[in-house]
């Protein structure tokens, strides 16, 4: 391991850019945040001054164009994930890079090839796979405690709805919350998906309907092994954020269900009542930002190939892209990824 | 209330005409269970004694033609239901037949006439209704806890897979297992099927597939009201006999986990170990087998619709072909029910 | 395994007589219930003949004289247990007696010394050894799986006190309600109690302490082997009927939950909530019931010890004696088994 | 609230003290930890470098002496937290002491009344009372919806027995392990503790007895209100750190299980295995040691109350020594809180 001292930079400190931030700052004291670059830097001064980044800036090239940077996260809006992957590429900096990389599978290619011309590190932020109850499955099932797979499901809700305007330019529920769960299919199968059949209704909410887009979906996924894949979404679970797996092979099923706010429960005269599902994404995969970018920079740090990478960033979208094709022709869609 | 005491006949001492025998006679003491008919009725000479059946015969037609019989059970191989059936119905008879009542939906329609014209009850056998677990949840979705139902979800994996001669004549998984699940379905919705995409592998066992079946499957369902059906089945869970169920909707989720052999659990160095889910059918749905009956014997003494009629077994017929149809040429067909 | 039929008698058809003669009618059909005895036997003669019992008397010294009644369930008041128990002794009838046999641990041993003298079997009616959850935590310490035992806990909690009535005959929460998990522990423990510490108070119903009696208890037991018991009880969890218990040893901890009215979970904005615990204990112990008669069916047939025997009837009381002289002196109180 | 910011020393860098420097800079940026204390503290100079800490010293008087700080965390041994205590006192630091603040209840008095002189603000390190399990349970209780508390149950057990070297200068298993408990059962009461029952066996390592100890203890306490307390210990669960607690009263019953290492379930043909309870306090608690110092932090800040002050540090330790004396004697022993 590299005894120099790494020095990052963020691009884009909304909500999750200062996440990721903090989590540098906290957890991996071997590492310097030392920029951070966002449209509205101004009003995050007494934010970077805590955590003694040296740096803020409203213009993301002035990371890009510091040789004391190694690494860059790009956590602004997804629309310019593409452009600033190229140029940190070209530039010669280790990119992380928050999903999708883009909407478009020919853009994205285009920041593989530059990202493999400049042999920068580039991982993706497919977060759950840090999970730590996520990642128990996936090795139970590389242990081959589950056998053969035969079928994986996925129920992932949300606890409600985005807002019109996120909605409008999200891609869609396949391109905007599906595909957290097409990378999960591919990370615990191991295999790739061959063909989609997705469907879905407007059960929540009628103004999602009217951009196009559906807030309820069932998706069947066929993998090149013969196992099928099934997952199921809604933007509105009132009881909150929903989030479990199974995988049932030859040898066994593993599951994984929701974490609760506590383990404190309660019976009385109406029954016995356990808590709710955490709330947010962010309670909820709490730990697995803080994995992921330890992992990240261990991959820097080790020059080695990063847990999600830019395959990963595709092959999602291609199945997201895929699915609403399904949607749009109510017929099922083969892939190849 | 008629105060007569009823008198029942079973047409086919199988697995499950026993099964029911032996409940009538253990449960039902206000009821008679007067005739046994079987094509292999000598050997059931000492079974009958023992639970004091008067007759036994190797005709049903025995059965049929005796004026003291009011109802009977029709309980033999699925390709004589409807024969039976019909007989029964001109012969005034009530009848509870054991599911399918055919394979062919216009057979059934046939069957359904007849028992029109003679105004005989006629219940189907789709015993899981009557699962307590199962009825707590329906009644906790008509009771309005759930809101308006957006999902629906079965997993349904049987613990080993049939003989490959019932394979054979079974009419395939999505008529001889899932047709279980449709009828589930229909039911917890309350809303009626209109769309069907079914897709499958088999993973299990290659001579499943020399008889052109699947053993690894997985339905997609559209309801009237908007709402999406999902079920999965495998015909082997080397855990036991997995049947879980989930209603998804505007105000809530109701789910039933599996009944375990005991509630017993262990925790050593290894992890934490709680008992599998019952192995077999009949121990898991022991109790519903038992209600069922006791439905059908109020239904006559109160003159009442049964709870499971005529067309519950013609629509989940209809859904079974569909599926079948889906299957066979990999795009979704309607349903028109 | 003798051919013959064996003809029962119940004495007292309360409600525990009558639930004994219902099993027996519709669960046991190698066996014969003869004869019923009860002083208010005129209102039972429906019941009876819906049963097919073909005798029902005021007098229970008909069934102990009846020469063709091989055994006899004793199901009459406590205080009459002992005297009826030597008489159906000195008749040679194998006796199944209620629990607990007497109050006075000098009259049980006459009773027994009587039961060895006539060389007829007797079991005593310590229900919940047959249920199936302590059951299989039994054999899982049999199993050796849970190493040598180090601690044993007892919950059990009733859902609802008796009425004063009751209370005043019932010999105190120790003798009435703790004996069955006294038995409980020594079943489990496989060891002998040498200590009791009790304690307790009046937390629940101000009337139960009029009669000297307590509704909240809390006893620790030593055992020969140095283990250690903890039992608590209440008479009243407004959740229903709460039995849990727990082993503790050197492999590991076997314990074993409630049993729920059913398995379906709703989950909503208040919460996760399950069923209540069975809330009666001839719901929660049905099964247990069953068998328990069964196994004494089947040491008489097989002329083998039964499960529970006298000194299981005498130990019990012997502990619930110390433990009501524990709480009395404040002291814990040796014992001698 | 203050605008200054907070300075911290500690004194004493073994794990525990280590584990609150780590915490304090990860998590509390507005406090500044200045200083650490260790007798070997130049072995500490990486870490401490790590941490930004400014000075590392081998005297906890450099920093009691340092008019720069204002609040010192006591993390030295247990014989020493006294007299350090006192000092620190006198030279007007706050102070966060570990537990026990003393095993002689009048040396804590002593400790307590030099607190009170010098005003200022003194919390004990019972860290459980911000688990958040277990803070949901309190404020439960709190709520009013157990209604009175009848039976408060801990559950207690160490994964592994601690070395020899310690036991023989632990103080003794209540002193040491169940002195946790006790305060627990103070905390979820609301009530004083008025009498204490407690025995105990060595059945884990002959050698815990040798020094006069015991490694399995059970202990009943009585309080003001009527209500019991039962508390289990043992120095060694092989399945991993079991801490579990149960408020029952009048109202309902509420319960915390453990925190399990993650949520993946693993059914197959030998059982349905779930993970362990966490292994170790550190990462059972990791969470409540955090928020204990924060709380710490603010009681500072905004001058008020420690949320666990001296009286709570001194009466867990009179509890202790009654339990001693109660094992010791075999009787009940009477506290005065």
């Amino acid at each position: 391991m590299s005894k120099k001292r790494l020095n990052l930079g963020i691009i884009g400190a909304g909500r999750i850019g200062r996440l990721h931030a903090e989590n540098i700052v906290s957890c991996y004291r071997n590492v310097k945040l030392k920029s951070v670059s966002d449209l509205y830097y101004e009003s995050l001064a007494d934010w970077a001054g805590s955590l003694g980044i040296e740096n803020i800036t409203g213009n993301y090239t002035d990371i890009l164009n510091d040789p004391g940077i190694d690494a860059v996260l790009i956590c602004s809006p997804t629309d310019t994930h593409a452009q600033i992957s190229i140029e940190a590429a070209k530039a010669g900096k280790h990119i992380f890079c928050e999903k999708p990389v883009d909407m478009d599978p020919d853009i994205i290619r285009e920041v593989l090839n530059h990202v493999e011309q400049a042999g920068v590190i580039f991982q993706v932020g497919f977060n759950r796979r840090f999970d730590k109850n996520f990642r128990k499955a996936f090795n139970t099932v590389r242990e081959g405690k589950v056998g053969d797979i035969h079928i994986i499901k996925i129920t992932s809700r949300d606890p409600a709805p985005p807002t019109p305007e996120y909605i409008k330019v999200s891609g869609g529920i396949f391109m905007d919350m599906t595909i957290h769960d097409f990378d999960m299919v591919r990370y615990l199968s191991g295999s790739e998906v061959t063909e989609v059949y997705a469907t879905g209704s407007v059960m929540i909410d009628r103004s999602i309907g009217e951009f196009g887009d559906i807030d309820t979906a069932a998706v069947i996924l066929k993998f090149r092994n013969g196992a099928i894949g099934i997952i199921d979404n809604s933007r509105k679970a009132v009881y909150g954020y929903d989030q479990r797996i199974e995988v049932f092979g030859s040898k066994g099923c593993v599951t994984v269900s929701n974490e609760t706010e506590s383990l404190a429960v309660l019976s009385n005269e109406t029954g016995v009542w356990a808590e709710k599902p955490k709330y947010f994404f962010l309670e909820r995969y709490k730990e697995s930002f803080i994995i992921e970018i330890g992992e990240f920079i261990d991959s820097i740090l080790n020059n080695r190939k990063p847990p999600v990478d830019g395959s990963d960033g595709l092959n999602s979208v291609l199945i997201a892209k895929a699915a609403k094709e399904s949607f749009m022709t109510g017929k099922p869609v083969k892939v190849e990824l």
